[in-house]
């Protein structure tokens, strides 16, 4: 059954097999490029180290929408997607200690398993268990999926699946945050905003005073260049195809704009020219290929480190002279601003309370659930930065 | 005049139009890959911020070769080469305070003027005024030679031209050091030495009980292992296209060895699978390109660092997916190790004094000036790694 704009399907238990379900309206990807559809299913109950979670607030990341249009990639549908969200944990399966039902949490489309070599060390966030898998649309205890439409499973997405009233996820996945934050300010933090915030902060690290060109003013280019602002940079050059981004990027501390297109130059060789030779520090976000090399070789000889964070294309070769690294260029990347999510998203959280970190600016809509196409619409157009979708209305 | 084997040029002053010039025995490079020549070769005075030295001891490097090959550069003959060296201030130009006659000094190929950018920033050792120019035949200072046979003047290499029993050297590119340190043992810490060690120590910087792979166990890369060994690495994988050279490298601390020509699959694999996804460090020391590939890619996801050392060819492209970039491998590079000549070799010195540095390990030959072409010919053949030509011999 598909709902109709407006429809509010109600909370409520169902028993099949013995199992309590929850028949919740979640919002279905049936093909790819298509509308999605808001269609009753059956969430199951969390299995070992599995958490159910009702969303409450949940965003639109362009990672969703690339996978959705599938282009490029193995598509995988039916499919619910979503990975940006805040919610509340409803019930934990066998071996969960570490959250309650009330807890205030944040799906994270990465996890942080704390056993692993990786989380063990201090240096990586990159989970074995947990590492991202776009690929798998089911969850690892079982290998099945928890969402069902009439017994016929529908594959979830990143493990969090947040375009739905509940989903499940592995406990692994979810940043337990205060509870006093505002669900519809921080869900932002779940993906795009702290992986362009911590690629600035605790991967590029600029001094205060120093030079950071940006590369991309979408949600991530944006958070990049408000960490460069906490951080102190004297000097933010956004650089972006689309000229229209500057204005909304000033707010986020962007002092200078370079558009590639209105130089008959590489945009490195205008960025160096710009700041004696380069800048200190460089934020790649937009995945282009392109983009990333301009963004490796316009920093400076000796010190300047580059940061890529734009996922490429599966075919895309970076590709530099090796002179550029003899000359002590830096070439580093990131994978969710280096936070490990369980650990250090409530650090991030609470750098939103102390309004150190500003969160408003980067929420420009708000649809409700049953309109959750508009918000791809919106991206599709290059509108606004992030689309809040409320579940609740 | 050429000299034959065993000759020896007594060090005099002469009188050429009222400018004391000193006529000293030199190894002259009159063509591209022919023997050196020893002639009798004029050596002007130094001029402002220039110091005339009296080399004692002076090694072949592989750079010397390189460019005395002249394989794809732009011929410069006739050259005087050599960079490795360690010798005696005779006199100082005008302007030059920091060193006087008599002091103990290592010629250096890149300098630091203690005035631009990179020599003020804590980072950079790539001086704007003394940065490494191999094109560059003459003096900074009037643009013209030193050095000179009846007048024709002889060019320099890169500032040093240390095969010569005096040689004029910007002020900038020469590191005071201890007088007690033997000058026949420290003058390898001129360049490949430093080099390769500074990669290690200051670049790769492994922590204690990391694993370390090295490639090229030529001279450079042994310091990059000895590097690895002092900082205590616990595992240090050496590769090299020459299996002989394992045996050697045990004493600079290799403790396993890869040959890519044994193994039907990429180097980087290998690696891989010896240390569970990869090492925590790699330092690249051989200049091919396809080498620093898979020394990037043979890093761990997460924390790995790979140093690039090794000069590439000029029309060489490092190529790479950028997923391995964004999975948090990080490629940086390295020039003289990142040691600032003047401030930082004086320690390195130290190092040895203290025996925490064993250098003696490095030098596998020894010949009097006068056969300075039989260093060349175990360069070319592969035999040892320091080859000390002795110039009072």
């Amino acid at each position: 059954m598909s709902l109709l704009h407006g429809d509010i399907v109600h909370f409520r238990l169902v028993s099949t097999n013995s199992i309590r379900c929850t028949l919740q309206a979640a919002a279905v990807a049936w093909e790819a490029g298509k509308p999605l559809v808001i269609e009753e299913v059956d969430v199951a109950p969390p299995q070992a180290m599995e958490v159910r979670v009702k969303i409450l607030f949940t965003s639109l990341c362009h990672t969703d929408v690339y996978f959705w249009e599938a282009k490029g990639q193995t598509p995988m549908f039916p499919r619910i997607f979503g990975h940006e969200a805040g919610g509340i944990v409803e019930s934990v399966g066998e071996g969960v200690t570490d959250l309650k039902p009330g807890d205030h949490v944040l799906p994270v489309f990465t996890g942080e398993c704390k056993e692993c070599r990786p989380c063990k060390s201090e240096e990586s966030n990159i989970c074995d268990l947990l590492r991202i898998n776009t690929d798998r649309g089911v969850m690892l205890n079982d290998g099945k999926s928890r969402f069902s439409i009439k017994g016929k499973p529908i594959y979830h997405f990143v493990g969090t699946s947040t375009f739905s009233e509940y989903t499940v996820t592995h406990v692994g996945c979810l940043a337990k945050i205060n509870p006093a934050a505002p669900l519809d300010k921080v869900c932002v933090l779940s993906c795009g905003i702290s992986t362009g915030l911590g690629a600035t902060l605790n991967v590029a690290k600029p001094k205060k005073g120093s030079t950071v060109a940006i590369f991309g003013l979408g949600a991530v280019g944006l958070a990049a260049a408000e960490g460069a602002r906490i951080a102190g940079a004297s000097r933010i050059i956004g650089v972006d195809l689309n000229s229209k981004r500057f204005e909304e990027a000033k707010k986020f501390g962007v002092t200078e704009f370079v558009n590639p297109k209105e130089h008959n130059k590489p945009v490195q060789e205008v960025i160096a020219e710009m700041t004696d030779g380069g800048v200190d520090r460089s934020v790649e976000c937009t995945g282009s290929v392109n983009a990333m090399i301009s963004a490796f070789e316009c920093v400076h000889d000796g010190w300047g480190v580059a940061v890529l964070v734009g996922v490429p294309n599966k075919d895309d070769a970076f590709q530099t002279h090796p002179m550029n690294v003899l000359n002590e260029k830096t070439l580093t990347g990131t994978f969710f601003g280096n936070y490990k999510p369980r650990s250090d998203l409530p650090a991030v959280v609470e750098k939103y309370m102390n309004k150190e970190l500003e969160l408003e600016k980067f929420i420009t809509h708000e649809v409700p659930f049953a309109e959750i196409n508009k918000a791809f619409e919106y991206m599709l157009k290059g509108e606004g930065i992030r689309c809040i979708i409320r579940m609740d209305a």
